[in-house]
């Protein structure tokens, strides 16, 4: 079968992928949509730099920002976790409520007899830049209400933004700062409109992400270059204190935040950030914030993520600026650096 | 009257203080005890480094870590924050329950017609480094039980630590990690204790720190060198995820805590760190953890430190390590610096 691949660094499209095989308790999928995640970028770039951290860290879990150490880079590395498929047909001895021709999604982890590997990147668990893939079969979903399959791919990402709102533990009445709109801040600022969260003030350089920011439900969106998210947050706010979601994941910005958030602010960092970074705790200190890291979601944030796009709670077809077959794969991950034309683009394979 | 005041960076003992006049609203004490907190050995040696941060930060509160950016430190700078002292007289047109003689505490507040200032580090409001100074009326806390000055001086410290431990939001059934038994670290086993929080890991590198934490109530108290927290806490902890509390305050240890601490902990931290720090979010982000900054702590927090120490929940007596006339503040400054021989050193002007 055919699949994009990585390969030191490239992304390359190979015809003579061996076929997978569903075992027990899995299921064979053809798939149908699979979106590029921010994380695949990064993992095509700095993919070495990510197994080393794994390697230093004790104790975490490497999921979706991660990978296994043992991953060899040299070889064809599958990737692709956002996506939908359709059921062609489920392991031996397997049974599921859920039909061969069903549109499906699932949380991306693969449950074998060999054990659970996340499908996130692997030199030999087949992922969704490609023909087909296995899933777990009792962790399918079926996608309902006929929501296409480029829009239920989107269940994935827009779970990350709904469990980073749940991190943050808002409350009726509380209203969030999102810095950074790309598609998390995106999938963020979605989750807190569904909530009832207000006022939602985003920042973002670019013009057309501020546009999307609005579009799923943003307040307002800044460009701080010309108003801080801060001086903003001043005229909106009403003297409230913030929740500030942190989706750029750059050095500097999570010191920048503390450097400038009201005390008593919580932070939650959704941005995944892989280099060293500076900052000083002396502004943590005297304003007493909290910093909730998060990644990832957990099975019912997956679940509630495909409810809310398929009962229209979360409209997702602004996100997707482009559909391109396999073969343009390599095309779309190099068009993905440009904020100005795209933010989500979807792989049919 | 005499003091001890810091003046160009050094400890002086000055007899010609004027004596402090109480206003509207406030009260005239004798100081009787007053201990010396870390952030003051931190003062007199950066000083100007915590002005400059004060400077830089937007919207902080200056409170015990900070002080006014306005403060001259080449003018006689009064500080003693951790005081118990005798009610002289109250101000004019000012009213207490409590009588003059009475042994009192009070968070380290000045209120006057002048607005509201710590009394913490400044050129103009006495404090507690020195015969006599004023507190506000209305928060005058006499001391209860025949607790002695001396002890009575520890609730500020105290309170530190509570404080801490309520940011931590614990529930029954959680143990707590602490790293560094200064005061701080001491006054968080404490708390801990008292809220039947176990087991709790301490861990230091002085034998005489260890000993303390143990008398204050940690089950264990471990060398680093010998074995760390993470290890002792997979002995101890049964499996839980501890809360950590870092109270050391230097570079280098918070992302020490985000590298070995397991996934999903929540970290507070009480140690002071003013200098840039380097982290590595990513061990944040894969392990989802929380980040706490605490400071200070609110009067409800201060009243419960003295109740639970004049009702011997506490037992403050083993940390004070020494006890030493006004003259020999300057002594007492350079003795905190060997945790081996000293840990809370009270004045008694």
């Amino acid at each position: 079968m055919r699949a994009a691949v990585l390969n030191k660094g490239e992304i390359l499209v190979r015809e003579d992928v061996d076929e997978p095989v569903p075992g027990l308790g899995q299921a064979l999928v053809q798939v149908k949509a699979c979106g590029i995640c921010g994380s695949d970028l990064h993992f095509a770039k700095h993919g070495a730099s990510m197994l080393a951290l794994g390697r230093e860290m004790a104790g975490g879990m490497m999921a979706d920002a991660g990978a296994r150490p043992e991953l060899d880079l040299d070889q064809d590395v599958y990737m692709g976790h956002e996506f939908a498929a359709e059921l062609l047909e489920l392991g031996p001895d397997t049974e599921s409520d859920i039909k061969p021709g069903a549109l499906v999604t699932a949380i991306p982890v693969l449950m074998g007899m060999g054990g659970v590997e996340p499908i996130v990147y692997s030199n030999t668990t087949k992922a969704g830049y490609g023909e087909r893939m296995l899933l777990t079969a009792p962790l399918l979903l079926e996608v309902p209400n006929g929501l296409p399959a480029e829009h239920a791919a989107l269940t994935e990402p827009m779970a990350v933004g709904l469990h980073g709102v749940n991190k943050g533990r808002l409350q009726q009445g509380e209203g969030a700062i999102v810095l950074g709109c790309g598609p998390v801040g995106l999938a963020c600022i979605a989750a807190l409109k569904v909530k009832g969260i207000g006022p939602i003030v985003a920042a973002d350089f670019s013009p057309a992400r501020r546009a999307l920011a609005v579009t799923m439900g943003a307040d307002e969106a800044v460009d701080p270059r010309e108003e801080t998210a801060w001086a903003a947050w001043g005229r909106a706010g009403k003297g409230r204190t913030p929740v500030v979601f942190e989706a750029i994941g750059v050095p500097g910005i999570i010191n920048d935040i503390m450097r400038s958030a009201p005390a008593g602010a919580r932070v939650v960092v959704v941005g995944v950030c892989m280099e060293n970074d500076t900052i000083n705790p002396f502004f943590g200190i005297s304003k007493e914030l909290n910093i909730q890291f998060a990644l990832g979601y957990d099975p019912m944030e997956f679940a509630g993520s495909l409810r809310s796009i398929a009962e229209g709670e979360i409209d997702v077809a602004p996100m997707v600026t482009a559909q391109v077959p396999l073969e343009k794969t390599p095309w779309a991950f190099e068009a993905l650096g440009n904020p100005e034309e795209h933010c989500k683009i979807i792989v049919t394979p």
